[in-house]
């Protein structure tokens, strides 16, 4: 198709055009004044990073350019409203969870959400109802939630009052979502999506339904990954279903969430990106697509790893993740780091995986790459298909200490083998991919400590005060039911 | 000097020299994919906006090269620990508040603070006492608390935990901060300031002297306003007044409220930003500032306008902020948009004023375009210097109604004229400077109304649902003390 219409960016060219003379911030004075080693490289750019002058709107009270920005987002994404968000998913979770719910509100959080979303949960102050997901058996990895598992928490928890679930997963997997969703709505909660990584799932087969068009009140995505924009921009989406009251009340927790001087070259990123969506044709994606088939086909004659092909019939799935598993000794960890030797740099890994992420556009494949790493792995070998132990999460629980009462009760480290049955008091969070593996409240279970030390000696790190995780913080109590 | 170290900043091209092909995030893969209308702008730029990879450390587990440019920073400002925000001065308002106290915690926060620190304390749930400031007289601009408020305030509330300080105001003016800091510490409050427009007050004389040295808990500071560095990047500094817990609450409060994808454009602006810093000698610094003398001078010769000379005996100001004040019937406003005529962009403009902020460099004065200025100005009559009413805010204040409790209390739009007397049931401000005239909780006096309708007929626009402020949200209660 031709050229999508792009309100903000025109408005920043128009601006930079009449070659104003800055007396405003930002410091740099578009660009005038900047550290040496960056000048150059930046030059291009500067130009944009703008504050709210005459022309160029206000991402807080959007009237203008910025308006008809999201407003084309919300046009092609199929919502009420859109916003542009520049403090990434983040601080759409932040907002929703604030906005939508009242301190004390019991809401059900998917179990393996982005540790944003619990963050989400304690500052907003609602009562988290964990639900286990469903594994998939061949790599472990969660793929969402059934509507038995959220009919079983209702059961339990009649008082619940929203959902949060993440869809796809970080490998760009996921059950269907339909079933989950129609539970949720029938027993008349709010339904919070993490999208992050499905922005481009508007552009509809073969990529997964989107979560707006599948009926969640609110859809987050990360803009930024998969789409061509700036780290940290992301998208909100709200659904027709939501009232007139609680889009303010969302628009207003996003003011105070976010920064009163937010960044012109993200949101310029952001009007971009949905430019750059609409202008894809059939065509064009159908060329993306073969070309990531040419390289899983490639990737593939490689004995030692596994392209791992997710069944249609049982699950969704975004083409532009590739998940490699390793058929060797080689640990995902030790995988990706050979991929680095050869200047690839794939998305992350975990204890058998390395996933890469690919791009909304044209690439070549690095064929002379593929082929070092094809010699880097040619000495290791072949060892039978281990089935994958998925990390034992149990079904539904709550957490047995609310965060603000943690806050004040007396705790105490103590070695990992002494860990089990105790309330933890820290967020386990092995990284990648950031996802909790024992939240902060919780009782750690025997195999939970189990699953520690098998990432241990994988070889991840644990975010927060102890890498190594030799110790980990709980309470002075003991298990209490 | 010579050249300052860049730690981050060399991680960055040291990786982008290895030309690695990505198969990460973001979703413009080092900038091989992005909207056409940008592409050749943003190249630049785009190989620095990666993701968390190998050697590129991770702003919330920093131990490479982030650590090291966040310690180069805490070395220049003279913190016990500083840390690179990718939200602003916002952000770090958000985590300070959260972090450093408790909910129901009593707090003093400076009456005419940013309405980011008052989202900080809705959302850390604090109790805030307001604290009335100083007013300049002849401008009208509030200019900090004196110790005799703090000492007012104190007997009122002994039970105060902590106090919020703005300094300098958006005019780069302010009291001397010492005093009230001194009886602040010997109350054993936690201080607080909101230092966003101080960013380059390390560089000593004639710059005013920096919060942090003063004597402050912790300090934020926008970068991006005053130094050469990205809209949104901003710094926190903790003092070593502050414990081992007290600083790991407030990076584990930064971890929630920042995006898990922190922006590498931001963080290599914030080291590039300090290197500037450290290489600006005396020389450069009197360089500058002469320059801003010649500019003061040749505005000066326009009768139309009078240039702010702020009394040293009285206040501390930054020399790099010049404030124009119309001599005609001329509002702010409207002289605000001669000089977008001339292509010349104030920072901000008030009923009364005019503000230019000026940058850390050299800069042409632009001296055509400032004759065009004399030119417009010439038709306009000069008239007698009116007093500057101040906005009325009373000396100590606590908000009547607790967001918490305002959320579940019935409200009522009610006409501007029929508001006196009423709790507000949402904040009141102005737009720019972004500064709260009546808070969301307080009751709204007549003079508050009386200030708004002055406001309205100088122009000036309210953020929220009503940009004109037909009306106001209150609730129903009528006056209770």
């Amino acid at each position: 198709m031709g050229k999508a219409r792009i309100p903000l960016i025109q408005a920043l060219q128009d601006h930079r055009r009449k070659q104003p003379y800055s007396y405003h911030v930002p410091g740099h004075k578009n660009g005038r004044f900047f550290h040496s080693s960056l000048k150059a490289d930046f030059q291009g750019a500067l130009g944009y990073d703008v504050t709210e002058l005459i022309g160029l709107d206000d991402l807080h009270a959007p009237e203008g350019p910025i308006k008809e920005a999201q407003d084309a987002a919300a046009r092609l994404y199929g919502a009420r409203e859109s916003f542009f968000l520049v403090g990434g998913t983040t601080v759409g979770n932040l907002a929703t969870l604030y906005a939508l719910f009242s301190r004390g509100d019991t809401v059900f959080i998917q179990r393996n959400s982005h540790k944003s979303v619990f963050h989400a949960a304690e500052i907003a102050g609602v009562q988290p109802v964990l639900i286990g997901p469903e594994y998939d058996e061949g790599t472990g990895h969660a793929v969402g939630l059934t509507a038995a598992a959220l009919e079983a928490a209702l059961a339990r928890y009649p008082e619940g009052k929203g959902l949060v679930l993440t869809y796809p997963n970080y490998f760009g997997v996921s059950l269907a979502i339909e079933p989950v969703l129609e539970v949720a709505k029938k027993a008349g909660l709010l339904v919070v999506v993490d999208e992050a990584h499905g922005a481009h799932f508007c552009l509809g087969e073969p990529f997964p339904p989107s979560a707006l068009t599948a009926g969640a009140d609110a859809v987050v995505q990360s803009a930024h990954k998969m789409l061509p924009a700036l780290t940290m921009s992301s998208y909100l989406h709200l659904n027709g279903t939501l009232t007139q009251a609680q889009c303010g009340n969302v628009k207003e927790a996003l003011a105070m969430f976010q920064s009163s001087s937010p960044s012109y070259l993200l949101l310029a990123s952001l009007d971009g990106a949905r430019a750059y969506l609409e202008e894809l044709d059939a065509n064009d994606i159908r060329s993306i697509l073969d070309e990531v088939d040419q390289l899983k086909q490639r990737l593939a004659k490689i004995e030692q790893i596994k392209i791992i092909n997710w069944p249609e019939e049982r699950y969704h799935f975004d083409p532009l993740k590739v998940t490699i598993k390793s058929n060797t000794n080689l640990t995902g960890y030790q995988l990706q780091e050979l991929f680095y030797q050869i200047g690839l740099y794939p998305e992350m890994a975990d204890e058998c995986h390395v996933l890469l992420t690919l791009g909304l556009g044209r690439g070549a494949v690095p064929q002379r790459a593929i082929d070092q790493l094809q010699e880097l792995l040619s000495p290791h070998e072949l060892v039978p298909e281990v089935k994958q132990l998925p990390i034992d999460i149990s079904r539904v629980t709550r957490l047995h200490a609310f965060a603000g009462e943690l806050a004040h009760m007396p705790k105490q480290r103590v070695r990992l083998q002494e860990a089990s049955g105790r309330i933890a008091a820290e967020t386990i969070i092995p990284y990648p991919p950031g996802i909790p593996l024992v939240l902060k409240g919780e009782m750690i279970t025997e195999r939970a400590v189990e699953s520690i030390r098998r990432l241990q000696r994988a070889g991840a790190t644990f975010q927060g005060s102890q890498p190594e995780l030799e110790s980990v913080l709980v309470t002075e109590l003991e298990e209490r039911q």
